[in-house]
């Protein structure tokens, strides 16, 4: 089942909404570009390959409100729309990519306001579907480096719901176990969001395989006690030097990941490279509403005192040095990663 | 205010309710040694300076229960008493050093039962006094090393809350504050319990001290950030070559800090350090129940799936190669620290 789809009859983008899972599973419908941008920024929609399907079908709503007939009048309030929605959230690159991959089309677009209309909705679900297409080449890829009887621990939601359909670090997982390798996943929590304690740990059940929540902290743990034989996670942006900016915690997991001579591999399409950065130091770092990290019960209390300031960093830099390969729809790349990525680097960019 | 008292009138021991706050200020009154048992197991005291002070008041509160004028009988239940007590936790060496402390001089009183109920009590407020001495000497000496404008990364919480008074890594910080210096520090919030976000940021706002809470995993991106001077954290049981076992996430912590090269700080008595233990290795390692992962509501909405699995491992090992120094009450230790702390091990220890 895709987590973004087009519905023709009503003229809607349907999304499985995030924010609710795993208490209930519904589907959120969007009229408008200002719903993807709000679906966005609110974490509706999340999951860097997510993020540039949703951006593509964003602007395909936006082209859909304009109603006039004016070419260059449509082109116009696309650019605009373009604009707004790419303030939604930083630090994925997919966002801008999205973005950018329709207004190159835009750009170049002779015809009818009609036909743009047209095709831009055509490369929106053409985006959704090579989506699919990528996550399972890079799930195959990986899934390689899996062996029978792994403990892997796994960072964030990486699965089908963070991409159009089957995910990128967890589909390696999720093919690994499909290829009948028996696996076992430590699940960190991922404050503040929690998303590896409601997404992945609700796609894991989905798909039965073997899994523990852990408090992100716990992850050093198990590292140091040998319990751990990988660690994988996704990213939102890649450096051209194999800087991973990722959710935040990826750094400190995959610092103890080699300080205890585990490898941890950063999974994502070839989309999510940011060919014009030299480093992770240049990636813009998000930081979002205290009140993600404040609005915290335990055992129904709140834990927070009344009034506490809190910071919220949505992201972190993990260095390359760090980081034992990156695993693409083109194959698992190895240090040195400046080279190796540069080598697969699209033409035009 | 003592965190923990004798009530004379009562004969209770009373104790802040450390599992309510920061949502209510309360007391609890402790009749027998099982309270106390189950007051250290279910985490209403807790902070291992605290938990050793409440295993001496435990073995008061024993000796009170037994209700004859035989010595040897009264002998024999405090040692039955001081090996159920002992198993409240596993980690928190203080624990088993205040059971010894009072075996020690029960197996060598000679007089009359009623005489040695009293001289246990007389040594629980004894320690209870002495905690407050030697974490006013830690704090003085841990001061020294806070320059004006540090910001200071924290974990769990070792104020007033985890001692009778005052505090070991969080009174260093008071002490610092007190001296008029400007402290700025990032609370983690300590996951599964919350300690940092639950009691450190209360006691903080007590005494009027800047903070933001963190989740456990922002320290990386803080420390790499440059944001961060210093880090301290406290210690449940410390190996003779410097290891030290603490609340889970204190070695990522630590090796976010070593690879940053920020100086991380373990703070805490030298009844802490457990000179019977080579290395950090052979501290056992409380794994508590999966409940304390789980039951988590996020704006008032429960957010793991139901029937998840969890694992909760209570402490983690931080290998001495990764901290900068020991801050005792005999002043600040620098490696080699197995030479430095063999110097002031204990005679007869």
């Amino acid at each position: 089942m895709r987590t973004i789809t087009w519905d023709e009859q009503k003229a809607v983008v349907k999304l499985i909404d995030q924010s609710v899972l795993p208490m209930k599973f519904q589907f959120v419908e969007l009229t408008t570009h200002d719903d993807v941008y709000h679906a966005i920024k609110n974490m509706v929609v999340r999951g860097a390959p997510a993020i540039g399907v949703a951006a593509i079908y964003g602007m395909a709503l936006a082209a859909r409100e304009y109603k006039g007939q004016d070419l260059n009048a449509l082109k116009a309030s696309l650019a605009a729309a373009g604009k707004y929605l790419n303030l939604a959230r930083p630090t994925a690159v997919n966002l801008e990519w999205g973005i950018q991959r329709t207004m190159k089309m835009v750009d170049e677009f002779e015809g009818s306001a009609d036909q743009l209309k047209q095709k831009i909705l055509d490369l929106a679900n053409q985006a959704a579907d090579e989506d699919v297409a990528t996550n399972m080449s890079i799930s195959r890829f990986g899934a390689e480096l899996i062996a029978d009887g792994d403990a892997i621990v796994h960072h964030c939601n990486t699965g089908a719901l963070a991409t159009v359909d089957y995910g990128t670090a967890l589909g390696v997982i999720r093919m690994a176990h499909e290829q009948g390798k028996r696996v076992h996943v430590y699940v960190d929590e991922t404050r503040p969001r929690l998303q590896g304690a409601r997404l992945t740990a609700w796609e894991l059940e989905q798909y039965g395989i073997s899994y523990d929540i852990i408090t992100d902290s716990s992850s050093g743990y198990l590292l140091r006690s040998g319990k751990v034989d990988k660690v994988f996670f996704g990213a939102d942006r890649v450096a051209v030097n194999g800087d991973v900016v990722n959710k935040i915690g990826s750094y400190m997991l995959a610092l103890a990941a080699y300080d205890n001579a585990v490898p941890a591999y950063s999974v994502f399409p070839l989309s999510t490279v940011d060919f014009n950065c030299p480093s992770g130091e240049n990636i813009p770092i998000e930081e979002r509403p205290q009140a993600e990290v404040l609005n915290l019960q335990f055992n129904g209390e709140n834990v927070m005192p009344e009034g506490a300031s809190a910071r919220n960093f949505a992201f972190d830099v993990t260095p390359h040095r760090l980081i034992s390969g990156l695993i693409t729809e083109h194959g698992v790349l190895y240090p040195p990663f400046c080279r190796n990525l540069s080598l697969l680097k699209p033409k035009g960019v």
